[in-house]
């Protein structure tokens, strides 16, 4: 039997882009081998990857001006490429540090710093070791000259979310969307690269999806092997080499299914349903469940909550887990209770979660 | 009905771990989840990955000297990681030329010289815009004091294949094994680093297998990002980033296929037979069909030769796909026929190949 799956990542799937992979497991179509045996450069392979990234441009209304990228090593190796391609010496780049992977960006790119220009934080809602908070635009401290300015979309440890794009003028904005990739549209023409590991909300872990702007692909770096450059992914479809096939069949799958169900629009609508429910029951019952979050920077992909002590939130975890709910223990850096509510999460998947806490806290309240 | 696949790669894949990983491909044990719903950090998961390394040193007889590391990223990367890590600026490290692989891992290394040091080319076996054989011992010009020797264990397009490993010293050895590795047992201890893409023998693409010698891992430079350095996947038994944790899942049913048909030595004795066949027939037909690789240089992974015409070699292509073999049309770079042989093409396949390469000279010859 399924579980009702709120891992932070990799995360549970929809079932059935699930099932239509497991139909055809062990012949794709009608050719007599597994996609994943498929060669890279067969017309077979060739129209999963395209349905992917015109898929992906439809829902997303992709303007011409950029391209989608299918890359391997997840957030963290963007995390290098990024300042290796766009980041000369001599400049400097701004990073915005609302939680623990924007942090881990900044730091790959200062380690870099015998390669690559210089890596400055523009901004940090850190405090106590923790962070509560998306920052307000007037506490950006922006540099007009910047190479580029980097932020987190969505943090998953700490529950945070950012509701706004930032202001950055006119300098490259570059987000890590990992973990709130289309939970809802947004507004492509804004990003100089927006990029995501797909292991939340659109596939399973081993690729990753960048959504580039062509000049800005064009203007980086180019005293650097092929395979480290944007552009030679760019200029090859993201064929230069062999792609994870798999999982960018995986991602036209689950792609399909959210185009099926409505698109972007019923999935933001879903989101917003499901963040209503959740956020509501902790607000409801505030006597016993808190979020650390202040609510203009929840996320509505991580919940983040606390109970009146550890011991009960060992207990609230067990008990889920044995009424069918997993993946709910926070994160070891923070503690506590975290559900990672992805678009696979469906708003019955929050009423069952809602139902049980109100059940745990008359049972422990 | 399932094909006989040659494609070079991603290639045909063993049937039993494909059928184990249709039939658990919506929960994991009885976990509730798919395998790659999985946390990373699950204990599911960690089963299934130290699985897979374990399943490695054991069939490969891995010295405690040695790590089994999982990448991302292709070999391609690994061009652009290996001289990044091991190739201080100042030092040299040798590259031997045997065909198109060898050469791109080599122009990655020229392409990074502003931040790593000189890439020279050792032995070069190109002739013409090709390569037919594998080099001398003496004819390599090896640098004693070079950083390190890389060299490419099989060559794909070429066909062609290194039967002894060559002798480069105190020199720390380097190979790029993505096309043969496991196609028998090798000496661990002669390498620094040996890595493979594994969507030749071992799985789906999307992973890649290294061997690195913990004291060799150990010496890289240290001003580099932690993404970008073997230190930190060995130090955190590849698991410092999420990794894709679905192809290392196939990886696993892979080697799992492989002790229980009886490990390396007979998967070695299969090859062999697998050549013994295929060589012998185009050996034995040398009026139609003529391999343009000297003799004591041929793969045994990558069977290429030639028809007397194009025409013919169009006709045999298309007519053994009639007969249900794919994958045989010849690389674009150099034409003709090529026969992939991976370790999941049994020895039957090849039977039903070479009586197909009868019949087909009885017609046409």
């Amino acid at each position: 039997m399924r579980v009702i799956n709120f891992n932070a990542g990799p995360a549970g799937l929809p079932l059935p882009p699930l099932e239509r992979a497991q139909k055809e497991f062990l012949e794709f179509g009608k050719s007599g081998m597994s996609i994943m045996e498929h060669s890279h450069r067969g017309k077979d392979y060739d129209a999963v990857h395209n349905e992917a990234i015109s898929l992906l441009r439809e829902l997303l209304d992709v303007p011409e001006t950029h391209d989608v990228l299918f890359m391997q090593g997840g957030a963290h190796l963007q995390f290098s490429l990024i300042p290796l391609n766009f980041l000369m010496p001599g400049k400097s780049a701004d990073y915005l540090t609302t939680g623990h992977w924007s942090k881990v960006a900044l730091s790959e790119a200062k380690a870099l710093s015998a390669m690559v220009g210089t890596a400055r934080e523009a901004v940090t809602t850190e405090h106590d070791g923790v962070f509560t908070r998306i920052p307000k635009q007037d506490e950006l401290e922006l540099d007009s000259n910047a190479a580029y300015a980097h932020y987190t979309t969505n943090n998953t440890i700490f529950g945070t979310q950012w509701h706004t794009i930032p202001e950055v003028g006119n300098v490259p904005l570059i987000a890590d969307m990992s973990s709130d990739f289309i939970w809802k549209k947004f507004d492509v023409s804004k990003y100089a690269l927006a990029y995501a590991g797909a292991q939340k909300n659109i596939g399973p872990s081993g690729v990753v999806v960048a959504i580039a702007r062509k000049d800005f692909v064009e203007s980086g770096r180019t005293d650097l092997s092929k395979t480290l450059k944007y552009s030679t992914v760019a200029k090859n479809n993201s064929l230069f080499n062999t792609p994870p096939t798999f999982s960018i069949y995986m991602v036209r799958n689950i792609l399909a299914w959210v185009k099926e169900i409505g698109g972007l629009d019923a999935i933001h609508a879903r989101n917003l349903k499901k963040g209503e429910l959740l956020y509501g029951a902790i607000d409801a019952m505030s006597d016993f469940y808190k979020s650390p979050v202040e609510k203009d920077s929840r996320s509505y992909m991580n919940v983040v909550f606390r109970l009146p002590s550890q011991a009960l939130e060992e207990k609230f975890v067990a008990e889920a887990k044995a009424a069918n709910m997993v993946g709910l223990k926070g994160h070891r850096a923070v503690g506590g209770i975290r559900a990672s509510v992805y678009n696979a999460v469906s708003v019955e998947n929050i009423q069952s979660l809602v139902d049980f806490m109100e059940k745990f806290k008359k049972a422990n309240g």
